[in-house]
C-alpha cells in the first residue's frame, strides 16, 4: 500500500453547464440504479420495447425530418439508407431489446471469494461502472442498442449521437425516458446529451468525477480525438487496420477463401481485412489466384513491387497504404520473407484490432499468436468473426481496441467495475 | 461491430526524446517479453534477487548520497529513514523478489474459453500489458517492488522515483538490469526515466502508444496531475478519505476497537480512516468513549455541534476536513440522523477508497454495502485491511480507486490485459 502526502480527496467537480448538469442527474439516477437488482432492471426494458412498437409512428416521423434534411444536403443514398426508420425497422430494435432482457445479469456475479485465514469473508463483487457516456455516429438504432445494454448492466448512460440523426434520437429518447420512468425507474437514466454542437462533447469529455467512461464509437477522428482530449477514463474502440498473412505453408484455397471473405464480405466493418501480407515461398503461386478472386471481388489492390509485378492493375502501395483503414473495396498487399517479417509489419502498422494467419503448420500458428500483440489472433479463420454476436457474448457495445479493462467484443461484464464487500466480526489490524 | 469512416489508424509517435527513445526501447523489451514461458523470467528475477545482496555495499554507497543530501535539507527523521537502505533492508527486499517468483503466474492464463457452434474454438488468454509505466515518491524499495511484478508479468517497466533517491534508483536499476541481461533477458525490460525535472514526467505522460498503461503511486497531487494530464492510460491509486459508520445497532465495544484501529493503528497509510460518522441514536453513549479512546491515541478531533457539544477539546469542523486526507493523528467526525445520510455524507466526500461499518443489523450491513460505491466496504472489521497482502494477493502494485480496469488492490493479474485466439479450419462467415 502506498504512504501519501495528506492532501484534499473531494471528487473534482467540474463548472456548472447544461452538459455537466446532465451528468449530475445521470449521477443521481445511477445511484438510484446501482442496489436495483435485476427484475425491476428487466421489467423497465420490456417497457422500452413495448413502447418503440407502440410509439413507432412519431419515431418514423421525427426520423422523417432526419432523412429529408439529408437528402436535401445530398448525402449518399448508403447513409441515408442507414440513417432511415421504418416500423420493421423498430420492431426489429425493440426485439433486440428483448434479446438483451434475456441474456445474463452482470450484476452481483461474485468475481472472486475466499475466507482470509484470519476468518474475514472476502467478496469481489460486479457492479455498474455508473454514468456511461457514448459518443457515436450514424444510426440511430445504436441509441436504443446502447441504452438497453446499459440500463441492463444498472448503467445510467449519456448518448451522444450525430448530429444528423438529432430528431431521431430525441424521439427516441423520448419513448426511452418514458417507458423507464413507467416501470418505475428514474428516467435520467437515460439522457441525451444536450446541444449539437461539438462544444457538449468537449465538455463531457472533461466531466471526470461526473462520468465514469466515455465510449467512442465511430470515425478514427473521432476516436482520436476523446482519445487525446478526455480527462474521463476511455475505451477506445473500433479502429480495425486487420492483417491476413498467409504462411509458407498455407492451405492456398483456404487462404483466398479466408482473403476474400475477410476483405469483402463486409468491407465497411472494424473486423473486415485492410491488407494481406504473402510469404514469398507461396507468391508465385497464390498472387495470380488472390488477384483473380479480389477483382472478382471488386477490390483494388495497393500493392508492393511483387505485387506490381504480377498485374499491372495493382497501384503501387505507399505507407499511407500500410496505415490505412480503408473500409472499402481496397486492400494493401506485400509479400514478406518469413513469418517474422510479416509479424514485424504488423506490429508496426496495426490498430490492434484482428490479425489473422492461414497456414497448416503448427508451430507457425503458434508463433503467430504469441507475437501478434493484437486484440484477436485468427487461426485459418475470417478476421470478421470477432464480434461480441459471433463470440456467443449476445450483445455488444463496441470492441475495444485497447488493453486496459477491456479487449476485444465488449458485452455486458465488460459495463460493469467490482467491489469488495469485506465482512468480519470485530476484526482489527495487528 | 461498429462501422467507421475510413481513416489512417496507424499508431502516434510521439516526438523524439530522452524519455520517448527510453519507451521505444521498453517496447522492444517487452516484444520480447511476451512470447516467454514463467521460466525465465522467474530465473530472472531470482538472479535480481541474488545480485541485490551480492552488491548491497555499492547500493548503500549510492544511498548515502541521498541521505546525506536530505539531511543536509533538513528532512523530517522520519522520512530520512524511510529513505535509508542497510544491508539488512536490502536483503529484505530481495527475498520479497524471492516471494514474487512464487506466486503463480498471470501470464498464458485462459480466463474465458468456448467452442462456438459453429466449431471455432475461441480462448481469451492472459497477456503482459506491454510497457508500464510507474510514478512513485519516497521510498526506494517500490523500485524493486514495482520492477520484480512487472517482470513477473511478463511486462518492460520504466520507472520514475523521487528525485530525493536518485542516486538509490540509479544503483538498484543498475544492478536490477544487470541481472536481468546476465540472465538472458533484455536489460530495457527495467529503466529508469531519465532526467531528474518534472519535465520527464510530462512526457512519460504523453508517450501514447508506447506506453500501455502509467500508475502513480504517491501523494494526492502527484496522482491528479497525472490523471489529469496524461494521454496514457492511467490507474489512479491510493487516495484514500476512508470513513467508518458507527452504526444505531452497533456493538459499541467493536465500534472503538474498530475506529481506533481504523484511524490510529499506521495513520500515514490510504487506508487509515479520516472521518468517522455515528448514528444519533447512539451519539450520547458513544461519542464520550471514542473521545477519550481517540485522545490517548493522539488523535485530534474535527467535529460537528455535536461532537463539539461533546468535549471542548473538539475543533470545529468544515467542509474541508470532510474532504481532507489526514494521514496523521487528526480525524473528521460528525453525527448522523440515519443510515442514509451517512452514505449521503460518504458519497459526497469519499475518494472511493474504503468505508466500514460497524453494526449488528443485517440489513443495515446490507443496505450500506449495496448503497456505498467505493473500492472496498468492510461490514465490522477495520478499513485498514483493504491491502493486497491481506487479502492474499500475495504482493501488490498499489490500490486502484478507479472502477475500470482494476478496483482495489492491485495483484499480478491486475498487471494484464487479454487477447482472443481463435482457431478454426478455414471458418470463414456468410
Amino acid at each position: 500500500m502506498s504512504t501519501s502526502a495528506a492532501g484534499a480527496a473531494s471528487p473534482e467537480t467540474p463548472p456548472d453547464t447544461p452538459v455537466t448538469a446532465t451528468a449530475r442527474r445521470a449521477r443521481a439516477a445511477a445511484a438510484a440504479l446501482a442496489p436495483l437488482p435485476r427484475t425491476p432492471r428487466d421489467a423497465a426494458l420490456l417497457a422500452v420495447a413495448d413502447a418503440l412498437v407502440a410509439r413507432s409512428a412519431e419515431i418514423v416521423a421525427a426520423n422523417a425530418e432526419d432523412v429529408s434534411r439529408a437528402q436535401a444536403a445530398g448525402t449518399a443514398d448508403a447513409i441515408v439508407d442507414r440513417l432511415t426508420l421504418t416500423p420493421e425497422r423498430i420492431a426489429a430494435i425493440a426485439a433486440d431489446v428483448r434479446d438483451v432482457v434475456a441474456l445474463p445479469d452482470p450484476v452481483g456475479e461474485v468475481v472472486r471469494g475466499s475466507t482470509l485465514p484470519n476468518g474475514l469473508e472476502l467478496r469481489q463483487v460486479r457492479v455498474p461502472l455508473g454514468v456511461v457516456g457514448i459518443v457515436y455516429e450514424a444510426r440511430p438504432n445504436v441509441t436504443v442498442d446502447a441504452a438497453a445494454l446499459c440500463l441492463k448492466s444498472g448503467n445510467a448512460v449519456l448518448l451522444r449521437g450525430s448530429s444528423s440523426a438529432y430528431a431521431s434520437n430525441t424521439a427516441l429518447v423520448g419513448v426511452l425516458r418514458d417507458a423507464v420512468a413507467g416501470a418505475g425507474l428514474p428516467a435520467d437514466a437515460v439522457q441525451l446529451v444536450p446541444g449539437e454542437s461539438r462544444d457538449a462533447i468537449r465538455e463531457l469529455m472533461r466531466a471526470r468525477g461526473l462520468v465514469d467512461v466515455l465510449i467512442p464509437r465511430g470515425g478514427a477522428s473521432l476516436i482520436r480525438t476523446v482519445v487525446e482530449e478526455s480527462t474521463v477514463p476511455v475505451i477506445e474502440t473500433g479502429v480495425g487496420n486487420c492483417h491476413v498473412y498467409v504462411d509458407a505453408r498455407a492451405d492456398l484455397d483456404m487462404a483466398l477463401r479466408i482473403l476474400v471473405n475477410s476483405k469483402a464480405q463486409r468491407p465497411s466493418v472494424c473486423n473486415a481485412a485492410e491488407t494481406v501480407l504473402v510469404h514469398a515461398d507461396v507468391a508465385e503461386e497464390f498472387l495470380p489466384r488472390a488477384l483473380a478472386a479480389l477483382r472478382e471481388a471488386g477490390v483494388t489492390v495497393h500493392g508492393d513491387a511483387a505485387w506490381q509485378k504480377a498485374d499491372t492493375a495493382v497501384v503501387p502501395a505507399t505507407d499511407e497504404d500500410w496505415a490505412t483503414e480503408y473500409l472499402g473495396y481496397e486492400i494493401a498487399a506485400a509479400v514478406v520473407p518469413s513469418l517474422d517479417a510479416a509479424v514485424a509489419h504488423i506490429r508496426s502498422w496495426t490498430s490492434g484490432h484482428t490479425e489473422a494467419i492461414v497456414t497448416g503448420d503448427t508451430e507457425a500458428a503458434r508463433r503467430f499468436t504469441a507475437l501478434v500483440d493484437s486484440t484477436a489472433v485468427m487461426v485459418n479463420a475470417s478476421t470478421r468473426f470477432t464480434d461480441g454476436g459471433q463470440f456467443g457474448f449476445g450483445a455488444e457495445i463496441g470492441i475495444s481496441t485497447q488493453k486496459l479493462h477491456a479487449r476485444g467484443p465488449m458485452g455486458l461484464p465488460e459495463l460493469t467495475s467490482t467491489k469488495y464487500v469485506v465482512t468480519g466480526s470485530g476484526h482489527v489490524r495487528d
